[in-house]
């Protein structure tokens, strides 16, 4: 982390100035006292808004209405309601209809037009929502300064933790503030895993630079993680921008700008990482480094390939420094690899070296494979990029998870 | 299958007229009284020779020179030496002097050249292979017309039992026979995955028909199944036409070729899908055919999609009519896929129609999905193409089998 960004113990998306969140237990999960499943995240002041969505070809409403409010809006939104429990998703025309009166409800609470408030859903499939809970719930939920946290709890489904993470960095002479929630385990019961994430700044950012440093950001975190490599319908990750720092604008090209894309990537990256240590059954969390790849795109694929291998998921389970399943899966990556170049690390540890096995003292890799954190690294010496991905462990608890609703 | 297509129950790939088989236990593997760890299948006639290899980036020596003595002999070649237990895979320069000496050693044995011989190894990773064992098991193999069981034993790994199928159709006035026997069952201890399978047939073919038919029957069968997602660095297909039956030639764009394709295609299929009831850990098979998509790409990544997805693979595991998981692995293929468009069956009941679920008697969809056997299909209405895939479910038993080394 570059030295000027400075990390917020227990930062929550209402910590950047100008922002207040709020949720409430609506009814739409089972209830425990400290539930939420609806809550509200809310600008005071106009914000610029970028997002990426899920490219499943199967969406939920919620993620069209909130595609189509962003485009509407310009680029701009002031606020964003999510609902877990019920995805909205394979409905038919009706979750149009319910995504659409979700975001006037919220709207007409904030004082709002419904183009600027974005939805979000997670849960369940095929299943409309249950927008009586929704109209009542809606005004229950108190707004304030200190509502983030309340607010990451209302997204989570099957995790087990929530996940938030915020950092500080200069513009000018103001400190301002960059902080974000997530949720995702893998799995919603009893249907399928959804991401979602909500960043808040109170720098000054226009829409387009915003958008481009998002996805750079996303790129290089929530899609270099995997689970069990499904992709949900819903998935969503936001920021809102709104300025009330009060610094000056922050151009792209400028040193500002690299402090703000290394600040975002910072708290998506922590973001991530929170996930795939909460992934369904998951009791560690590795590391996949690329080195020397011909290119990012190479690299990236190559981290991924691996870090989504289920055989290479249950060695990491086992504690097996078993590297013919890094071979194999780094192989049918479709990076570009030369075998007589490559060479591969476990912990550190130099296990293969330009194409040939070490003889390495096995019982000392296992052991050090017991820690909850194992770093694979692998130098393909072909060019200069390089790119990392984090997947979990494939454990036993994840099928029974998975699998244990109707047997 | 067609008519003119005749299931031969117990048949090797040494009932097609011509060939011979035997095997040995030359050491390579655990002892056990009936294991075979070394095999040789032998044509006496000349033969058209075809194969389909691994696409991953890291290949072992044995398939590289598998494929040079395919390219080298123009498409003939006369034997196949195959291994268990270990792969011949990143152990360098080794490895092709080891799979040259193979072929050499095999055809000092049958009288052939080495370039007629082609050479197959699947088992461990980063392990040289024991050639003094090689050198001392070769001669002791018999080779007899009644020796293809005993082949189909040599090249099993973590396979609970061996994969064979035959087929007789009509060439002219003559029966001729088709043959094949596969191994693959996930995971090979302690690297990966290899899918290796033998054809043989007496009919007439020539090279490049054979080498086309044989591509198109592989990626309607053995491209169309998920243990694992993993692809090995030793995957082989190989056939071998002797026309010792006599029959005349086929050639391309005739019934017979018509028939012979069918042929192909039926036996690869049985092998395939008798691959995935062997998968680690696998207690079902299931099927999922996808109709009305667009292409038959389209069709295929679909019906890929939703067999290799873990999370519905956990489904079928537990008995669980979650067709959520279905729409969401279906809207990730990349496949053209309209909503509203598509309707679900599991076992025959339609779970969806048009796009909306319809409300299904849940208790009698589990009670059918109890079976060893279970059907998707899918219709997606936007054109005609249709393709099938097959998975097994995803049991605690495949973790415990790939995680089991070290812990």
């Amino acid at each position: 982390m570059v030295d000027q960004i400075r990390l917020v113990e227990d930062g929550s998306v209402t910590l950047p100035r100008g922002f207040q969140a709020g949720a409430t237990y609506a009814g739409l999960r089972t209830y425990s006292e400290d539930k939420r499943d609806l809550g509200i995240l809310y600008s005071e002041a106009p914000a610029a808004a970028a997002a990426t969505f899920s490219t499943n070809r199967i969406l939920s409403p919620s993620v069209t209405t909130s595609q189509k409010h962003i485009a509407e809006g310009g680029g701009r939104a002031r606020a964003v309601v999510a609902n877990s429990g019920c995805a909205n998703t394979c409905v038919g025309e009706t979750g149009l209809k319910d995504a659409a009166e979700m975001s006037e409800l919220a709207g007409g609470k904030l004082g709002l037009t419904p183009t600027e408030v974005l939805v979000c859903s997670t849960g369940i499939i095929g299943v409309e929502l249950p927008m009586g809970l929704i109209r009542a719930g809606v005004p229950k939920i108190a707004l304030t300064p200190e509502g983030g946290h309340d607010f990451a709890r209302a997204i989570l489904t099957t995790d087990a933790v929530t996940k938030e993470a915020a950092v500080s960095f200069p513009v000018g002479e103001t400190t301002v503030y960059l902080a974000g929630c997530a949720k995702g385990s893998g799995m919603i019961h009893p249907n399928m895993a959804t991401m979602l994430a909500f960043l808040t700044t109170d720098a000054s950012i226009d829409t387009g630079f915003l958008q481009t440093a998002l996805r750079e950001a996303v790129d290089a975190s929530f899609n270099m993680i995997s689970v069990d490599g499904d992709s949900s319908t819903n998935d969503t990750v936001i920021i809102l921008a709104n300025g009330v720092a009060g610094a000056p604008q922050i151009h792209p090209g400028t040193p500002e700008a690299v402090l703000f894309q290394d600040a975002l990537a910072e708290v998506c990256i922590r973001l991530a990482k929170a996930i795939v240590r909460d992934g369904e059954g998951a009791t560690k969390l590795f590391e996949v480094s690329v080195h020397g790849a011909r290119t990012v795109d190479d690299a990236r694929l190559a981290a991924r390939s691996i870090s989504s291998s289920l055989l290479v998921k249950t060695a990491v389970h086992g504690n097996d420094p078993n590297w013919g399943r890094l071979m194999m899966s780094l192989g049918k990556s479709g990076a570009e690899v030369e075998e007589p170049k490559v060479s591969l690390f476990i912990n550190d540890v130099c296990i293969m070296e330009n194409g040939l096995p070490i003889p390495f003292f096995r019982d000392a890799i296992v052991a050090t494979m017991r820690e909850t954190d194992v770093r694979f690294r692998i130098h393909l010496d072909l060019a200069d990029a390089t790119a990392t991905a984090w997947g979990c462990d494939l454990s036993e608890a994840y099928v029974v998870i998975n699998s244990a609703y109707s047997t």
